[in-house]
């Protein structure tokens, strides 16, 4: 009697994997070769759906290069990056979510309360907050990481036509933990769907939307970094994005100002505010380091 | 309230799938997005570990052409493939096995008896059997594909020393449905393990051998066509092939034949076997179509 047929291969899979095996990887490997076994046994998979996947596994890898991440896209749509994020979030911090392919490294520091908004069309809104640690003391050592589409919805590394490092920045904070910049209101976008993702999602009925957002990065000594996105409370992709970023505790509320009453101090763009403005108010808060 | 956490998100990718979502496609989604949510939430999946598979996947992008689809390799050595071979096998038929990727359209036909010899090294086996429906009659209008490594371990289009279609043949069946071939003795070999699916080998204390083996595609009019493979019973890789081939009802018996009793009739290579040789005796069985 050989030992392979469809009952043991699960076993006979995790019987070739040798005591040098790091114990780590071997946990990861028996759950997904359970669970990918059970997949194939569960649904009957025929030789043709099979055949199937690896063209499009081989398609996804054709369109990879540098600058594009199928791969991390295919994650990201089948709520598997969201998810881990999720599970890597602290309860007792803010909520991490996506990175998303368009964060780029150097982008210029901005002192507290300066203006982003430069020529880009777009509403104005002035963000500001604490950053703050799970103790409820406030982080003046903090650093923050802003980057945002422009009106248009791309980013300024998608479009060449925008300055470099428009609408990026590293926002100072101050002695309290506090940050404030203006900006421009961010624009929904689609993720790309002219690849095998994108036949995913068309054979299923789904947009390739997501929410507007502001992704920041936000560390401090001593605390677990943080990669999260904000979403202003009238999206209306916000129960439907595209690759699962919204969280409950992400949402940012856009309160129009009409001018009755001033401009918060210290800001840049204090004195060439014009009517009607936002102004968003969102506190960080950064679990202590493990 | 926003639709998305840790507990929602798989119900949610589900809820995106529209009504115009193909059912056997929205069953498969189901269960494969179940199976790699509940992979994430239980292995408490890290952003690093979450890195390295997409590192992975994209290097198995990258190594992936025309002639190497690491994809498959991966398949194979999770036993993936070999799983769905087992699970579409029709237990009234000769069990089916790995394709693998060096089958090649074109090979010659040789005549009932021929001799695919020429000048390879290696011991003689004359293989011979009858390929018959699952009600036990003969199928005479059968076609049987061979093809097998040379003494090297390597296949004709992995080497290119050997001639063009180097021991690979289309075998003509008589009116009995038999078939019968002069060949040497196919050797074991590696799969490749120089990519990322041998990464995954080196860390798991996995070689990469497979046990030697002859392979096959047998077809016949009104009959589902069989993939299939034939490991000899005394090779020493039988239980631990790389890419869990082996079935207990694909073992082939090397006879070796001491020359006390003549060859088989009709054979092309009758007056020029020396001994001693090998015999082969294996029917194929065929499942009538759906």
């Amino acid at each position: 009697m050989r030992n392979v047929n469809q009952e043991t291969v699960t076993q006979v899979f995790l019987d070739y994997c040798g005591p040098e095996t790091p114990p780590r990887l071997r946990f990861l490997l028996e759950h997904l070769v359970r669970h990918l076994h059970d997949f194939v046994r569960e649904t009957g998979l025929t030789h043709d759906e099979w055949r199937t996947a690896i063209e499009l596994l081989t398609e996804t890898g054709e369109i990879t290069d540098a600058e594009r991440n199928e791969f991390v896209l295919f994650s990201d749509v089948l709520g598997l990056s969201s998810l881990v994020d999720m599970i890597n979030s602290r309860p007792d911090a803010t909520s991490s979510s996506v990175l998303g392919p368009f964060h780029i490294l150097g982008a210029p520091e901005l002192a507290f309360g300066g203006d982003l908004r430069r020529d880009n069309d777009g509403a104005t809104v002035i963000v500001s907050g604490q950053v703050r640690g799970a103790d409820g003391a406030p982080l003046p050592g903090a650093a923050i990481e802003l980057w945002q589409t422009a009106d248009n919805g791309l980013y300024s590394n998608q479009d060449p036509s925008q300055p470099e490092y428009n609408l990026r920045a590293r926002l100072a904070v101050n002695d309290d933990g506090r940050y404030a910049v203006t900006t421009v209101r961010p624009a929904p976008y689609t993720v790309p769907d002219d690849g095998p993702v994108g036949k995913l999602l068309h054979a299923t009925g789904r947009h390739p939307w997501r929410p507007s957002h502001l992704h920041f990065i936000v560390s401090a000594p001593g605390h677990r970094t943080l990669v999260t996105e904000l979403f202003p409370h009238d999206d209306p992709y916000l129960d439907e994005d595209a690759v699962f970023g919204v969280r409950d505790d992400l949402i940012m509320h856009y309160e129009e100002q009409d001018g009755s009453r001033p401009p918060p101090v210290g800001l840049e763009a204090g004195d060439r505010l014009t009517s009607p403005y936002y102004t968003v108010d969102f506190d960080f808060v950064l679990a202590a380091e493990a």
